[in-house]
């Protein structure tokens, strides 16, 4: 949670003036995001910035870009939402501003105005709603098909192994196990990682906190700061192990598994290699999120503002799909 | 900033069905409060709570009480602005839940359910602001006149000595010339302090970011955790002191001193009495923030979340008001 840049109601205001949205009539700082700033902004509205209902959108996310995110790569972060939510995609659109600029500067840092969507974060999905997420990530796959940028994805199984030599020896602190868990998997999902399915752009990061949902409705799909072009069915393997697991998270959930596996095949069909790679790219995506976790673990204070999260989560989600994987990914009838 | 407390979807959903309210659209931890949680909580409304202009009632604040609050002092809080949002005093209203309670129980905590205001804080007011600021404060005063309830002031003078008594030799490490300050101005706001003075409910903290505004208008007095039974002017004193220094809190305003003074007294003129006690008044307010904010800083550890504050501005305007608070409180035509 964060809000780590001090802004002032006069900066707000001027900013506002910036954009065809109204005048600025509330703004507060929410705890949402680790690498950025956010603000939840009310404005009188205006014919200038119009909701999918065709009333004047009030209500936004400002976002202050802090760390982390490579200003480079924003462009196609915000061309991507611009791209999906032209398409009537469940994503936020972003506000440009009187000169048309989809981000500008802020008290030096990059900043960009998003639109505000409804929905809550669901934490233990019911069927129902890991079939509409299933849906909605493959709706964002066909969506993103003629998106013409592109964005390496700088966590691949190589820049994976390279966090966990960073961290060396201090792994072990973390838990005894965990070397052992790196040294025993991490080879082969090198070797074998596959080269040759369907690449699009994914998102990358689609854990429960980055999906709003208003009963078994998903109405937005959000922070698609890890986006990426990248295989495919990565992204439903990095959502299946981050919604499929219950009891905080080691207990896996063979009805939300398949509930997830029909919603998206509902609207994009796998195909027989996607499918039968989905066991390894799970396995792929617990070590990524393993890595990631490992390192900041270390690399972060006892006592800092970001909460460290524990890796060994997601190693047992590793092991789980190394032993059942196949049967996890089975077809079923939902 | 804080969100404290991880509450779930369900439980956020569960809450709500309790009030009146409609059902659960959104909500967001908000970056604001530094002993409770809050959280921006928006609904489908519904005829059971309607703003001031009688439409439903879709925005709330929800707030859990982490520590620092005496619950046994819920009722007065929660009970004061229930009187004076039925007299339109500009605070939010408390949401009651469908038994008519102000206050529920969530995960062991106390929460409570409050109006969502617009407006902005304005840490640089203008004249016509700050006599806006004093006018609303004068009000509050007058429309609290008829509360029943009181509230014991847990920081007076001697409240004052304890907190600098407990930071014993630390004080000189914040300042080397801070113990000398104190000893120099304690004995006499102690021995001189008024005991005589009309009385009444005050908010005893209304600091920039507790006043939201629009334009010129005071559109909410907010977070009256703080507020006590005590000297009606200390209230003033205090909001002076937090308003009217500019350059990070050093360098007195008398303009917008002058229009604080002003607004406050189109609505609530005060006494002789009153008047020629400001000074002392406001050397003690300056005193009591001293004081609070050089025990945080001796008590919060140099990474946690909450920034420490420096005692020294208030040191500053304490030794202003001592020097040229009979002028600075002096009745100028505004």
């Amino acid at each position: 949670m964060a809000v780590y840049t001090h802004l002032g109601a006069d900066q707000f205001a001027a900013l506002i003036t910036e954009y065809d949205v109204g005048e600025l009539v509330s703004v507060k700082g929410i705890a949402e995001g680790v690498s950025n700033s956010n603000w939840l902004v009310e404005t009188t509205g205006s014919d200038g910035a119009l909701d999918s209902a065709g009333n004047p959108q009030t209500r936004f996310i400002l976002t202050m870009y802090e760390r982390r995110i490579d200003l480079d790569d924003l462009p196609f972060f915000l061309g991507l939402l611009d791209h999906l939510s032209a398409k009537d995609g469940p994503v936020p659109r972003t506000i440009h501003d009187r000169t048309g600029n989809a981000s500008r500067t802020l008290d030096g840092k990059a900043i960009a105005l998003i639109e505000f969507l409804p929905g809550v974060s669901i934490e233990n999905p019911t069927e129902a709603q890991a079939k509409a997420v299933g849906a909605a990530l493959a709706g964002i796959h066909l969506a993103s098909a003629d998106f013409a940028d592109t964005r390496k994805n700088d966590l691949r199984p190589v820049d994976w192994q390279k966090l966990f030599d960073q961290c060396g020896d201090h792994l072990a602190e973390i838990d005894p196990a965990l070397p052992g868990i790196i040294s025993q998997h991490m080879p082969r999902l090198l070797s074998e990682w596959p080269e040759d399915l369907p690449h699009s752009t994914i998102h990358a990061d689609l854990f429960p906190d980055n999906v709003l949902m208003l009963g078994n409705e998903v109405t937005g799909l959000i922070d698609f700061y890890f986006a990426c072009t990248d295989i495919t069915a990565y992204d439903l393997a990095v959502t299946h192990a981050a919604w499929c697991f219950g009891d905080l998270g080691t207990v896996f959930r063979p009805e939300i598994g398949a509930a997830m596996m029909a919603g998206y095949e509902s609207v994009r069909p796998l195909s027989d290699a996607e499918l039968s790679a989905l066991p390894l790219l799970a396995q792929g995506a617990a070590m990524r999120f393993a890595a990631t976790r490992a390192f900041d673990w270390i690399n972060t204070p006892d006592d800092a503002l970001v909460k460290r999260k524990d890796p060994m989560d997601f190693m047992k989600r590793l092991e789980f799909y190394a032993e059942h994987g196949h049967t996890a990914f089975r077809r079923r009838a939902i």
